[in-house]
């Protein structure tokens, strides 16, 4: 007779992180063609490389790769009942690289590794740095990131461990941006993609304004996230959440990013295939309900060294809820953001030159 | 350094639409089994050709085809952005075609012709006539077909231009009927398509209640919508809508269609092939939360010459919210419809013969 | 000229039934990769073999099984039309048996043999026993199980027929569970399944409280209905239900029935498997809005003759409304059972030993 475990999985406190810890995270999850519809059916984005095969193979790729954010949302999932199910808050992002596409049929697995940990000031949590892997059917990497949030300690009164915050990029340095094999805009259709403006079209400084808005639903916001596998209690259990001071469960994350991106193809037609994301952060919480408006800047503008096809942009995708974005709404000179903006994200992405 | 161009589409105004202008719509569209599986979540539609492979194949198609109005809707998605998204309101259908049948892993593309202009007596905006034509990876058409809407003028100082209303046939002709390749009814399966009427079961004049009701909740209209990629803001901005009389996101027509389309199921079970879309209006505006009921007339039923297997029958499809249809609500002998009635639409479609 | 028929279905009464009557269910269903993604954006189900091919396949089955319930929901929604149509109420399950796996490209048809009839002693409706096969396309069983189920009279004054009750077992016996063809559990990856948690980890008589609660919202249980192909009015006429007491529409069980079954995978990780549904209850009305929470009992342990991988566990799996499960709200003495109690469920599952 072997000794009796316990089954319900309690999810990980404070204490249980240190840095080398590596977790490796359940429930591989094969990708397939209904993924790739629901992912339209919640965002409705229009970049052509993601809904047409034809277009795709046209860029030069084995097959269409599913958007970018599906890869980044099922990955995250997987880690959240081994980092995130105790988790107060989720801080931030920063080092996130898109490897290489992943395509229908790809299976994806995930590990977290342990960068460091940070016991706050009033000693009931901390702060847990983790580097979230995501491999495809062949181990191969497909995607890569570093995100921090504050964990609530088991018990207030154990000891405060040794103060090892990791040094994290502030922008993914360009030489680290990686293409997908194979790819080649320099027959780019930018009549059927949807929009002219190619690399040398953006100036650094430039905002758009995106225009449209867009309600997210509850039920669209728990789809999406059951989807992604993904089970931190606050966007689903309501009976929980009646006792949160906001009475509401809050949407995920995910959702507000993927709904910010399909908004921003109005103005960013040929800027979808996202190569990295630099940072970001979830400024206020999102609710459903609310209508969703974005607009973004160009932060930076590079040329990829070797390739006439296609160069790199980096944009700042702001997302805001119940508030149109034509004055653009942003932070103040204190950092201090207007109740209305959600979201706040730095990120690199491929757009095809003219030429 | 390149003359900086505009980002964002600010859409069509009336003065920039004149016949003969050939409008390329962006974004081509892999169809895939996920949009199928969304199609049954959204209407659950039971015509066996489109819910069973081998069913198809056993009425000699080559492949499962998709539903005809999935088809019709990523189709029309597609010219929103360029034609409607100044929209007032859409007017009408005729002559819609369906050419060939889609089936998964088809690409579609769509490109409409301005066929003609017409100013309002205001002078404020225009009817513009644009014929439709939905293409799959190898170009060919699969789907034709002619709307009218109502568009604002940019500036209603603007001059009229010339009236050039097209000439639209009332009824599609049943020579211009296209059956799908392949297409052999002689030994349709009635048990497992639900019903034993056929083609000689329906009488001219005869009517028929769908009894069923279905209520249409705002989230599946919006992952609806989403899937076609329809960006039009009715059915999306409700901080926009807020200021509109109603307050309300519209339900996009498309989805009182297909709804009642599957409603109809429950009497018209065999008959689920559509041919041709000879009219159709939205006469009253459906919102989320109505249930949708439906009743059908037999308006014509034409043999197919050379044929045995299939006749063609012609059917008006009406669509109430919150009323049932046992008495048939009708618009009254001056053309004024019940404000529950929101949909009258004339169509063909192919039904088997008892052989 | 033939003689005109009736075109919509009226459903059968009480009447209309007699042991012997085979019903040959409408609609045959191609399962795809869409209704595969569909069911984790409904439930959130994280069960490995069900979600990644390759690990499917490393347990030694051909391809990923689709989940046991999707197969279900599929084949009761086909039952519908010929049986429940006029239902009071779905009173019970028993000798459900699944009896092969089902895979992406099957497809399914049903029939149903009627077991015996029993008129109520009120002389209104009478009770109906069938049992419900599900087939693949080359015709093989995939599932099978008896329900009841409360059915109108057509007329109050016809004659009770003989209450031909059938005699159905209350577990189905060990001997009668079959594992999927080809199936080996001796290598099964509990690292990427999630738990450590082995056949030999469950004890008869343990309570496991799966601690998650989760929403269903209105619109995801008519999707989830609706892909089922399950026409019952009862789950969708709003107009209709609002003259009902409670003026809602109720949740289609199997919905109840797959939230809790996803909600189990916290502490049920390894136990996806599921061979055989002994009984079923649904004891109070479940509407949207309200969150589920679920509970576990083992009920019984077998070893599977013959095989060292795998064991069998009864379990019975208890799902409430708006009230956590950590206190295991249960029936009494008298087998009455809380308002909060939504489903008593009790089934076999195959689940792989240490080996």
């Amino acid at each position: 007779m072997t000794k009796h475990i316990a089954k319900t999985n309690p999810g990980r406190f404070f204490e249980d992180f240190h840095p080398g810890l590596v977790l490796h995270h359940a429930t591989p999850r094969t990708v397939t063609a209904g993924d790739v519809a629901l992912t339209t059916a919640f965002y409705g984005a229009r970049h052509a490389l993601f809904s047409s095969a034809p277009f795709a193979t046209a860029c030069g790729l084995a097959a269409a790769p599913v958007d970018p954010l599906l890869v980044f949302h099922i990955v995250f999932g997987k880690s959240v009942p081994d980092i995130s199910l105790n988790a107060v808050a989720n801080l931030g992002y920063a080092e996130g690289r898109f490897l290489q596409p992943v395509e229908v049929g790809d299976t994806l697995t995930a590990t977290s590794d342990v960068l460091g940990v940070k016991e706050t000031s009033n000693g009931k949590s901390g702060v847990v740095y983790v580097r979230t892997t995501g491999r495809n059917r062949t181990g191969e990497a497909v995607l890569t990131y570093a995100r921090w949030v504050l964990v609530r300690k088991r018990d207030p009164a154990s000891p405060a461990p040794l103060d090892t915050t990791p040094d994290l990029a502030a922008v993914v340095p360009p030489a680290d941006l990686v293409l997908p094999k194979g790819l080649d805009l320099s027959g780019y259709d930018f009549t059927l993609a949807g929009s002219a403006a190619a690399f040398e079209d953006y100036r650094v400084g430039e905002r758009i304004d995106h225009v449209d808005g867009m309600v997210v639903e509850e039920a669209e916001a728990q789809m999406a996230t059951r989807l992604y596998q993904n089970t931190a209690k606050v966007h689903f259990n309501q009976f929980e959440r009646a006792s949160d001071p906001t009475g509401r469960r809050l949407v995920y994350g995910g959702v507000v990013i993927s709904t910010a991106r399909a908004l921003s193809f109005n103005g960013l037609e040929n800027a979808g295939l996202w190569l990295a994301v630099n940072g970001g952060r979830h400024v206020n919480p999102f609710f459903a309900g609310a209508t969703l408006f974005a607009w973004s800047e160009v932060l930076d503008a590079r040329p990829i060294p070797g390739r006439k096809d296609v160069g790199a942009l980096r944009l700042r995708l702001v997302a805001t809820k119940d508030r149109p974005c034509h004055d653009f709404p942003d932070k103040d000179s204190t950092g201090a953001y207007p109740p209305e903006v959600v979201l706040d994200l730095d990120y690199w992405t491929a757009v095809p030159t003219r030429g």
